[in-house]
């Protein structure tokens, strides 16, 4: 059985390389292209094309009475990763920059922690030397700063954080770093009648604190890798829950489809990731009678965002890892390949402000 | 680790009692009182009173912008047990029933189980010899019955059960053995903006497949007792999702509010029940800031519908037990009891049809 709370929310073999990576990350902004003229589309930050076309099918042949693949409301359900599908995940997940973030804290709380390693390495804030810790002294950072305490104050925490921390590159909130093409597609599915869920390997309790106010998802629907918790009362006698260094759901690879199940209780109709660990989902999505949409996001735009694969020749990642097979299985069962450099003109929403 | 998928769905201790009162059970049918009168009120089946009077002051005064205690949209969660609450659990729990009629058709496939125990013995459809089945027969039928198929395949054969199968003493669908005033109470919530969700100790998967016709509760809102699910290939290499024999959660008592956060994330505003089962779901739902609303339903109508507790003097009762303890928790933390005999003019649709 898995143990380890950390697990879920990172990609255990990404994770050195990925720490790797970050000192070396230059903090090149690049200007977007000009925003698509056509202000009728639904879909405004994404170029014409296969992708685009893809997606104004389905919501077409899906909604429409007369069409012999209508969907009847209920079963409206559509899925999206979070992590490199609906917002930047290079060079490190955010939810392990919020993990370092709350180690000076944790010192702070128990000082014996200052002089032992990892908590010391970490709050030397040299992310050369983060970097360098063994996957084991990360999962101890995660097991410390993400279990142990209650759920309501975590959440308290996370809110916190979210509202305030800022990435490496663009210095922006993380929340701003969502794809503009991505919150067009969720809005055009809600707007169709769309039940829109998260399926992230991340942390449910993470991701659903701000999951509302960025992507219009209620926090229920935000299905994620979880640890149990444990119901209690406190002195006063009032009921409480805690979370638990106990892995209950890895919502990676077939833990997607499985939690989607579990949580959800319907197959989707169109699902979208960007890496091996979408690739259960997609399948169980296409598998589906009827029109189904399953798409990859593909990261190979260097200059706007970051260039990762391996497919297409593109540099190799353990985050967000994207093999060739990958790409040759979404060709061969017609799932839709998404190319951030030719598929969308703008990426995020601040890119073209100066322009406004 | 608890490892059987049958427990959740029953009360252990519960289980041979419940047996044992089955063919003791007579079949008396008796109408409701006249329908309430009060067509403006949004709860025709309940009398004034109390318990009423409860609920549409909680409504108001969390859906009226002005109040102190408004509650904004996306915190309007309210939770409602399943068995005993919306639907009759007495004298035995319906999925159960779904078990041993699942029995015959498994032995049809492996006639080698039709001579050995406890597949013989259900076959036999003697009630008061399947009663005294020990514990361990029963889980090993539903292990039988309700795990290793694939999760479509179950929910098919769960619609063709439901809408064919009758109970013992109205002869009626099960689904017709919801009550009315509860299904007043759902739909005056989700009029006033709540999303209801049942919270069950029943599986899942079962309820999942009825919730949204008998409830106009989508199954996604359904959160139940649910065994692990497996991915895995066919032949063809199509994906599918198979029921395995190992229980992930445990939807009963402490696991309520437990499987509340993993599935919705919100401390419900509202919530209901009728049994110890119920007990740590109403505490949690109470214990919360501002307005909260949590009611328990006493079976004190033995007419009408049955008569068990065993507070108040009630017969005692290990299928939905109700005991005086439970009952002096709720009058001193501010839970109403709903008292089935004073509070509801009507307990279900059928009742008057007469005199229509």
């Amino acid at each position: 059985m898995p143990t380890n709370p950390f697990l879920p929310a990172l990609n255990r073999r990404a994770l050195l390389s990925a720490l790797a990576v970050l000192s070396a990350t230059s903090g090149t902004l690049i200007s977007g292209a000009a925003r698509a003229a056509d202000s009728v589309s639904p879909l405004p930050s994404w170029n014409d094309g296969p992708a685009k076309q893809a997606i104004l099918d389905f919501i077409r042949v899906t909604t429409d009475p007369a069409s012999k693949d209508f969907v009847p409301a209920e079963e409206r359900i559509a899925t999206f990763d979070q992590d490199g599908t609906l917002w930047v995940e290079h060079p490190i997940y955010s939810q392990l920059i919020f993990c370092f973030d709350r180690v000076p804290a944790l010192v702070r709380a128990r000082p014996a922690l200052a002089g032992v390693d990892p908590f010391k390495t970490v709050l030397t804030g040299d992310l050369e030397k983060i970097s360098k810790l063994p996957l084991h002294a990360i999962e101890v950072i995660a097991v410390a700063t993400l279990t142990g305490m209650d759920v309501e104050t975590f959440q308290a925490d996370v809110k916190a954080w979210i509202a305030e921390a800022r990435d490496h590159r663009w210095k922006k909130l993380y929340t701003e770093l969502t794809y503009l093409p991505m919150q067009e597609v969720l809005t055009f599915f809600r707007a169709n009648g769309y039940k829109t869920s998260i399926v992230t390997g991340g942390g449910q309790d993470f991701v659903r604190v701000y999951s509302e106010r960025v992507y219009g998802i209620p926090r229920e629907n935000v299905v994620g890798s979880a640890v149990g918790t444990k119901f209690g009362y406190d002195k006063n006698g009032k009921p409480f829950l805690t979370k638990e260094p106990k892995l209950l759901l890895n919502d990676n690879n077939a833990g997607k489809p499985e939690s989607i199940h579990l949580e959800i209780g319907r197959r989707p109709r169109a699902a979208f990731g960007n890496s091996t660990g979408d690739k259960q989902m997609l399948e169980y999505t296409k598998a589906g009678d009827g029109a189904r949409l399953s798409m990859l996001v593909l990261h190979d735009d260097g200059k706007r965002e970051y260039a990762y694969g391996p497919a297409q020749g593109l540099p190799e990642s353990k985050v967000g890892n994207f093999p060739q097979a990958l790409y040759d299985e979404a060709k061969k069962d017609g799932w839709l390949v998404i190319s951030m450099k030719d598929d969308w003109n703008r990426i995020f929403s601040f890119e073209d402000s100066a322009t406004k």
